[in-house]
């Protein structure tokens, strides 16, 4: 095994301006200085997630710059610090959204490191350290990580469909399992792209009585079917919720939901105290409520960040057991501004690979 | 005792236009056939609820009209049906916002049954009987109700101080029941007004450890405190919720929220997956808030919809055991239309109740 330090390079593709936000240019740059709890990852695949494309068009505010996004890592682990117990350097590894935490809150200590007040996202995020290290994300040779957010890949899965799993599929399946989602449940699920194939996915592998999708093209009607539901709702005919009223115990929301009158149908189809989980976070607010519209069945709507790590191991765990599994396409990583462009325009069906291609 | 035929008359003060809304005018009107399970109430005093005032001038749509407003009633049985087995004439009883559902259904099965699809409010709601009955209030002679929506008042209580817990006092005690108010928790109740000063009081009757009162007016500091505040919060403030953030279990909001900074602030003060219940039910749509602002600590943004009986009756008799008691001010029914004028200028402190007065 070659040592870490001269095989991880450090150079990924950059934005270098929101507004020219397929210009990918390749850039050096410095991780923060090693620990003992880290792990530098040599980068074999990364996927374009939509927050990449929200970070870098400047949709949720101006971003550090230039950035190199991505966070839906895999790869082997290259160098791993002296006080690192679960991982050797060879390991098959990723790492979703988030690469640090505090470790000690009680958000931390609780299986919740994802909402301590202290995480460093994967990318767009500084360290709290003298030298305010900037994060760069997965558009690149390597990723330096804490342990607590390099997640082992089982042998079974190929490593350009573990990438997706890291931010896409993890993203859905921790407010489906803090929910409740399993037998005797009725889970809906809005969207069908990215995060939506993955939750209809994971909703069936949880064994979900139903899991009805609700989606505004009358074309996904077949991959929804394919992924696992028992029943797709067009949400573009008026009146798409009445046969559903006070149906579900659960609505996971990956798509933007514009209208409140679409919010409203929505949540009329929960039952007494049932709860919409939206995980879609779009550039614009959420459309406005009344009191009333929550008030009529006691719903709740909710939100979700992520998930832990100890949720990222029994889902990668599920995901193997039951073929849970992405739709891909793997293109090489200098093609990073055509993938994010189609990500913005929603052609992806549906979730796009960047494979390394740096020398 | 009297024939119950004999002594109830059902007459009332009735709105005749949303535009005049201060102007009530006697009249009679027909309830509903008598059935087995109802029960006539002689009506002795009814609250003035925000709710009367919402209906009466058209705030939540047009009513139907005349319409008789008033759903915090208490008063004597004073006939009772054959099926009736929980009450007998003379009992001094009440009744709050709903006054029958099909009890057939999961919810009314499930002592969810203010949830049933069939609930008739005690007030402008249509029977689904034959006649289509319109349901009147009780700021009149007598209400006719199924005896499912009859709550037997405890002999401690005087009647006009059980009137407003009817409505008032239910709609912010089930919300605390039902997510988890009690020892060990912090609860933030938003508003110090008729619903808020019960919140108050019933958060620390349930022995919440810490009761954050938010409010917008410093002028209501000492009043929260005597009701049982731990510590009073003025929303006016910018960056009011700072010390707060991530603190509270769950949070009851009895105000009008009208901007999306507060309720953004309010948010973020829950715990990891905590619940702002809103209980407030303006005219105007809830403000905004982005997906992020839910994400950040997995919050909840729900509603609630008055309670049940096994909550009302759990209710009755903690405020008995507890000391909980509304702050009233007592005058004649004639008195009706200054009433819901102080109600919409929000110069009750803190429920006005109207003693019965027609001859």
């Amino acid at each position: 095994m070659p040592s870490a330090v001269s095989t991880t390079q450090f150079r990924g593709y950059a934005i270098h301006d929101t507004k020219n936000w397929t210009s990918f240019k390749l850039i050096d740059f410095e991780p923060k200085p090693f620990e003992d709890y880290d792990i530098d990852i040599k980068i074999e695949y990364c996927g374009v997630c939509g927050s990449d494309v929200h970070t870098i068009t400047g949709g949720w505010g101006k971003p550090a710059l230039p950035i190199v996004p991505g966070h839906e890592i895999v790869g082997k682990a290259v160098r791993v610090g002296s006080m690192v117990s679960s991982i050797k350097v060879g390991d098959r590894v990723g790492v979703g959204a988030q690469i640090c935490s505090c470790m000690n809150c009680a958000h931390c200590k609780n299986d919740d490191e994802q909402y301590c007040p202290k995480r460093i996202y994967t990318y767009n995020s500084r360290y709290h350290n003298a030298e305010r290290t900037l994060s760069q994300g997965g558009y690149s040779t390597a990723v330096r990580a804490h342990e607590q957010f390099v997640f082992p890949i089982p042998d079974e899965m190929p490593l350009e469909e573990a990438a997706p799993m890291l931010c896409a599929g993890l993203t859905v399946y921790s407010p489906l399992v803090r929910n409740g989602a399993g037998k005797g449940k009725k889970v809906g699920i809005v969207g069908v792209g990215g995060l939506g194939h993955f939750a209809i996915q994971f909703a069936k592998a949880l064994e979900c009585d139903d899991v009805v999708v609700f989606s505004h093209s009358p074309k996904k009607r077949d991959d929804a079917m394919t992924l696992g539901a028992t029943d797709v709702v067009f949400t573009c005919k008026d009146g798409f919720e009445e046969p559903l009223v006070g149906q579900l115990d659960l609505i996971i929301c990956t798509a933007n939901v514009s209208d409140s009158a679409l919010l409203r149908g929505l949540m009329s189809t929960l039952k007494i105290h049932g709860r919409l989980i939206m995980v879609a976070m779009p550039d614009e607010s959420l459309p406005s409520l009344m009191s009333t519209d929550l008030a009529m069945n006691g719903a709740l709507l909710g939100g979700s960040l992520i998930g832990s790590k100890k949720e990222a191991l029994s889902m990668l765990d599920l995901a193997v057991r039951k073929g849970v599994k992405p739709w891909i396409d793997v293109v090489p990583m200098k093609d990073c501004g055509k993938a994010v462009r189609a990500v913005k325009d929603g052609k992806i069906r549906y979730r796009r690979v960047l494979k390394m291609d740096i020398e």
